[in-house]
């Protein structure tokens, strides 16, 4: 087991383990892979739980690209098998003071917030009422606020009684080739800050009663991985390790997070178009 | 009754109402009125709950001065009466993306958060952990968001399980000799926009069991206010209107977000030093 | 004369003056009112030069128009008349530290700098090393540079060699009705701070040797032309005085230095459609 | 020769060369190692030219820490051997929109820019206008200005006549264990961008006639350099690569920049107190 990567595709690859587990490759503009846990039993090993993991991989997200357009659609298409109807909760997790964790908080500055539309509006402006209610919370970290991400989610769940949340975060990777070129969308929930700092409460099906789905990108890899990864050898761990990001963290975390926002606004609202979308987060 | 001002100050010399209402001065550092309404009766004419209203008015809190720590010190100590023993939930109102309205924000992100202390210290350091507990939170606006600051609030306050609430906000004032240079504090709560937006859902006691001490500085000023400020007359309200700010709004923000930060750390924690809270909020 | 104000529209128009001053109106997407002065002396009693001053009023800039292709589009037909051939420098005045002075600093971050692609590509990218040659500079202030932008530019004209600056700035007016809807182009120059500070160096052709074109937007006005705007009577001006800006501040910077910017790419480029600069700039 | 490095004491380790070049070590605060080379052809074997290179390590730079009044003040000891009477240019190499290249911006952002309070204040305040004359600039990158920083510089140096010019840039290194811990400052100029970027023009007194002291943070490393660094043994460079920088880099930048720029400010104005220093900066 490799602890340093939130990538179910890399730790199922790392362990050799094939038990209830299924792969499935497909995709266009990215490299599409799923992979099915049958069972917690069977992801116990790489510290996975039983569900949907499908890793999208593709060019570097801080470049500029042509396919923009295809490559938000096809995430959008991912996304949308695993939003039910009805209410949903977007959580940007991770600290917006720091590039690398800023993933979270930048795309849900971008996700459409309408739950409120139709008290405001009412009859007034019967396209923006019907839109699917969406809330969107950025919700800072435990040094800073002193409250748990888990602690705000649950607070809120009977308020906005949502049929699924959607949690975006900042990940980690061990393989460098997927370093900042990678999505990965799961519906096993997720660990706030599991990547780059302390355990914290879970935020899954179990702990809140609705689907979470996870949606992430990996932005940082420690040393000992870089070096494990180009060598195929085990790093003594009695050296000095560090977390690193790419040089242009900065464009990596602004382009993802607008691609990132882009899919999930498309998969929320399928009646608005990409132009349409791209005019309203602008 | 004057709806352009969130100051009670100005409201109640405006109305020239007296019964059920007292007035006291003091200060140093500041000029310091007290405003007491004894039922909310007496303040239902202006639109003011029962309550005191404590106004600091001194020079520009955009400049520099050599009366800082004074002046923190003066404003700490009258929020200290308000502040019962225990845990608190400090919450910065408003839209960090509109800088007149940052106040809220920007003093939440230097209140020190120290309720995960205990648990993630305990012994390993008694003084840390022997702070009292304090959760921070940024709201974010109903626009951004979808969720109203309320509910946010109402669905922590059984897991925070606060003594009181401190709401820090920016406000309207109608006397542009107090715009930039003022801080209000008051026990009656407050409505979170209500100077600048549509009203929202009250945070007072009322509405969440615990005292809600609301502090604020009046950062914006309407058109017709000041020409009525200046000519004494009323203007015709057919005449378009416009919210204003200082020109030098950003250090308006930057620095009294920092006084009030460096004031609220103070009464939330008498045993560390001025100069001790300055160092941990740079 | 009216000292408040950097509009010659507003100045002209208060003054009452008329020799050797003509005025014409023509625009779609703005209302457009060109001034012309004749010689220096026509335009002395208000303080402004001999040369063209054309002004574009609209609907507020900081709001998000369904005509911004249209309001971009003519703003950059009425620079174009004023751009020569060859090499241009375009310089963003103002601070990036104070919201309504940052329009300059803003507006340079997005002009397309393609002085060195002739060198860099040659060859290798016809269509990028065919771009008309145009260098960036956004300046800083005095205050916290100890330089003036009068000396930075004179020391580059040679390096250079321009036909011609183009220099953004932002502004004050004194109609409220103007304030944040106005783009004013003038081939005069321009003192940088004039509006808001002490008088700096002036850029011009008569101190640069090549035409200076200013463009602004008025972003702040002071409280006393507020009143006697409202009010047509003159303010004590023992009362005190301030500098105020609208509320939505941050928005009108973004929006107005994005609109100034792709007009000016436009008018810098022709062969460029308006999607391409859009493209380019975000 | 290793070219991945902008450390000469890097670069001497490795390539162990010895011929013309000496070491001194001293330090209390940072463990202090001169080198001095001694003409242009004993350093040409690792691309450095004759000067003295002062390295100073310690512990993280990006950590809060009891030492930093001390770090400022060796760092600033170290410095004055450099800095001659008389006016200082003080430049900040690198792009602002990219954090682990931000550091020179960041810098020039807390220098005290002295050049105009002379004229400015003559005789009202002869302790300001007493103050050694500076002027700062923060250069921009040639891709966002069309302009070369050495020729902005030239185009200035007959308008400011200073006696020295002060260039501070991020660097890479090729030790991680140097990566944001270490300070070098020498007096053989620089080339901005030679660590990450194209060969631009040089910045030293060969080209612009006056000492030019470069100060420079390696805040980034690439990737092949790391696993070299493990490992002891090459990568082969068939392998793709890519910089990375630490994932505490917003920190790093912020807490380097500020130690800088104070003992920076302290050698350039030793009439002031650190404490003045800090109060100014801030």
């Amino acid at each position: 087991m490799n602890a340093r990567t939130d990538l179910a595709l890399e730790s199922v690859n790392a362990a050799k383990i094939s038990e209830g587990i299924t792969k499935t490759e497909r995709g266009k503009a990215f490299k599409i892979t799923e992979i099915k846990i049958a069972e917690d039993k069977h992801g116990e090993k790489i510290g996975k739980k039983k569900g949907r993991y499908i890793t999208l991989e593709g060019s570097p997200l801080s470049n500029f690209s042509d396919e923009f357009k295809n490559m938000c659609t096809e995430f959008s298409e991912e996304l949308s098998q695993f939003i039910p109807d009805g209410r949903v909760l977007a959580v940007g997790l991770g600290n917006n003071d720091i590039t690398p964790d800023a993933l979270g908080p930048q795309a849900a500055a971008k996700i459409l917030a309408t739950r409120h539309l139709r008290e405001e509006l009412g009859d007034e402006d019967e396209f923006l009422s019907g839109l699917r209610p969406v809330g969107v919370l950025a919700s800072g970290v435990l040094g800073q606020t002193g409250i748990e991400t888990a602690e705000l989610i649950e607070g809120l769940m009977e308020k906005i009684n949502p049929s699924a949340i959607i949690a975006i975060d900042a990940l980690a990777c061990s393989d460098v080739n997927r370093l900042g070129k990678t999505i990965q969308l799961s519906d096993a929930g997720i660990s706030p800050g599991s990547g780059v700092q302390n355990k914290r409460h879970e935020l899954s099906q179990d702990t809140l009663g609705v689907p979470v789905i996870a949606v992430g990108v990996p932005t940082v890899v420690d040393m000992h991985t870089i070096v494990e990864d180009y060598t195929g050898k085990a790093v003594n761990t009695d050296l000095p390790n560090m977390m690193v990001t790419p040089r242009d963290i900065d464009r990596l975390i602004e382009r993802s997070a607008a691609m990132i926002a882009a899919g999930i606004n498309m998969a929320l609202h399928p009646q608005l178009s990409f132009e349409d979308i791209e005019a309203i987060m602008y």
